[in-house]
């Protein structure tokens, strides 16, 4: 029997431990999930035979190490502070190694030792970092294979609530980490466009959303990721002269966005003390300058002029609809102004327990090849069943669950430190992933 | 003798150094005056009998510890990063220390220690901060003294050029550290207004620079400093209803520098690799989107049009004399955005040997007193003599100067770790600015 041990049973893990469950009795294995919570754990692994919910902090050393011994495989889902803590024990006790979050430094730093001692660290297989590398190296080794010649690579994934539950102004509803998205984009993104670097510095990155079509989805938008250029090698398009890895938004998100940013109300950098008896009206003030209030004008008023939302109005609608000149009082006692305004967007932006979320994934190359130019688009939309099961969960999960099970029987084989670019390990995860309806729509045009 | 021991010959060091060696011979003081560089120590001390130089870099720890041993009072003028090397060295040996820099936590922490070795550690006790804190609370104790109630105290100090050699569009050329005016105001700016808390995050800073009138001067703007609060407590300011510390320009200076924010040029937080055989023109458009160049226009255009300069020529001839779209190599091999901008700058804002520069600071009080409204208007106006004896120079080095000859001469008798807030230190000190022509200009009016 093989023990699989999950480290945290949030948001991202519901569909990685149902299809571990799932399987364990055809392949024999144990499944453990350990959790802070031990109710979240029991309201993922119900009462299955083959699951057993542990219940400790993650910084409880001794325990962690305790279970990591006694494991065959382990798989970190924890916030990206404390994975560093797991990976250590992994190294220690020779045991292999998943999650879904990017390779960090220190990991990369114990490449050596993983390969010396013949383990598998995965990373970065989830949804985006995960099925992106995937399904982009899938048509880039393809492509390469035909000698065809890659010109422009862009790739923008979103993680958005489902038409049908779109029911507030921004199109927007948090089927992951809030916090991710407010805090979003405040390192400067860099990208290549034919050939030229370009820098965008948070301060323009909301303001210059550009337009892009999704295939059956209609017009979205997308604003770039902060570093396109880190995977240039991984992908082998040191040579491309356009690659952009871009965020997906509903059209109109990003400018509404930034007057929020340009407020100060993303801004992470310090506290606010004694915020107990403080309404959201008096925090969102403090962002106004003396100015701007000269005319005695309402708050509404203000923002209005400040931004010159003139020929704005559905930037204006999606302000008004977060309401932070209410005097309603904001209900922390301390808290940086980033964490004031995500916990308004928790109760505005909620995924209602029935309601489902959607991501949209869409590569788009350009290419030439006997001389012909062509354009391939390749694009994955994935509703959820409700807000436990949602897409984005099942989207993380599922990639990492198959990918354990295929080396846990034999199927992937590598050892050392990898994301998944490598056939070895893109071509079993996407093929399963096909049959559980994952699936692209690939086409391609003549240009 | 006495031995005063200075870390630092640079711009802001002349008037330090002048100063005390003049003074040398009265009190039986020897100067010894340590630097990387020999030929700035001995540009500054000449062959002065009093003085004696020495040569090498302050992270030498072993000379650096045999000099602080020999040393009665040392002062550092070295870049902030170093002062704690000296400043630990200070506290082994039990020496007094002087510096200009602000009070860091480091520093802080050792405040019992200062007091129990009965040592004296005086920071902040150069222009701003130093004769900024002293002005002012000289007013404020006054203020106090006679029952008022401040309600308003705003305060600008500002390093610029001397009008008569204003020769470029910004009205700005440098008079100390290039770096600082180049990443000033990357911290979100807090001060208090009408008793509500303001702030302003970098992307604002520069955009919303406010007029002000400084006497027999005119129109000039300010933006506010990184932290107005945070000598609140020690102004004895507890109850004041606004305070606001900030930045002088010459007017037109913020929108034109905003462009720069905006675009990311004084971004400090990566580096650009490769910049060997780079323009100006090929750095300057990574910050263009390629949206800007959609319709084939000249660099100049893609400005104008991306930031709406049609009603605003002056901010476009600012721009346009920076030419950061020349066909020049920027000459430097890897360097961040706020680096190359520095560098450009460097070679356009350079006081030439014959200019002078120009510092000004003014605070601005509203009190009551009796039941009638007061405003007292404080101004310091000084050139200085050439690119050496900057005004700048002399209003850092002075004070800290004449400081250390208070203290060695038993005139200030404080121990323990201060900045130039308390009488005993400013009453002597200012006296003696004020008989060097280092004068405010006072007028009070009722309102």
């Amino acid at each position: 029997m093989k023990n699989i041990l999950i480290f945290g049973a949030g948001r991202s893990a519901t569909s990685l431990i149902e299809y571990l469950i799932q399987h364990a009795e055809t392949y024999n294995w144990q499944v453990w999930v350990a959790d802070a919570s031990y109710e979240l754990v029991m309201s993922k692994i119900g009462n299955h035979p083959r699951a057993k919910g542990i219940h400790f902090l993650a910084d409880d050393t001794q325990k962690r190490r305790e279970y990591v011994q006694n494991a065959d495989v382990v798989v970190s889902m924890l916030p990206v502070s404390l994975h560093n803590l797991v990976v250590q024990d992994c190294i220690e006790f020779k045991k292999s190694f998943f999650n879904a979050s990017y390779i960090s430094n220190e990991l990369r730093s114990a490449e050596n030792q993983i390969l010396a001692d013949n383990l598998l660290f995965l990373g970065e297989m989830g949804l985006d970092p995960g099925i992106d590398h995937m399904s982009a190296m899938k048509i880039i080794d393809k492509l390469h294979a035909q000698n065809a010649q890659i010109t422009s690579f862009k790739s923008y994934t979103g993680g958005l609530v489902a038409p049908a539950h779109d029911t507030n102004p921004w199109g927007y509803k948090f089927s992951w980490n809030p916090r991710n998205v407010v805090v979003a984009g405040q390192n400067t993104a860099k990208y290549l466009y034919q050939n030229k670097f370009k820098y965008v510095p948070y301060q323009r990155l909301f303001a210059e959303a550009e337009s892009v079509t999704i295939q059956d989805k209609g017009l979205f938008e997308i604003y770039p990721n902060r570093d396109s250029l880190s995977y240039q090698k991984a992908y082998k398009l040191e040579q491309v002269p356009t690659l952009l890895r871009a965020t997906l938004r509903q059209k109109g998100f990003s400018a509404a966005w930034n007057v929020l940013v340009q407020l100060g109300l993303t801004d992470d950098t310090y506290q606010l003390d004694n915020l107990s008896n403080t309404t959201y009206k008096e925090f969102f003030t403090s962002f106004l300058s003396p100015e701007d209030a000269l005319h005695g004008e309402e708050i509404l008023e203000q923002v209005h002029h400040k931004f010159q939302l003139h020929w704005h109005p559905q930037t204006m609608e999606k302000l008004t609809y977060l309401n932070l000149w209410s005097d309603e009082l904001i209900g922390l006692s301390k808290a940086s102004p980033a964490q004031v305004l995500q916990h308004r967007l928790e109760q505005l932006w909620k995924l209602e327990p029935h309601e489902t979320d959607m991501v949209i994934m869409q590569h788009e190359f350009e290419y030439v090849k006997d001389n012909q130019p062509y354009r391939l688009t390749s694009t994955l939309v994935q509703e959820g069943k409700d807000a436990t099961h949602t897409a984005m969960s099942n989207l993380v999960g599922l990639p990492l669950a198959i990918a354990i099970k295929c080396f846990l029987i034999g199927e992937i084989q590598l050892t050392g430190l990898h994301l998944p670019i490598l056939p070895e390990i893109y071509n079993p995860v996407l093929a399963e992933l096909d049959k559980l309806g994952v699936r692209f729509k690939e086409t391609t045009q003549a240009l």
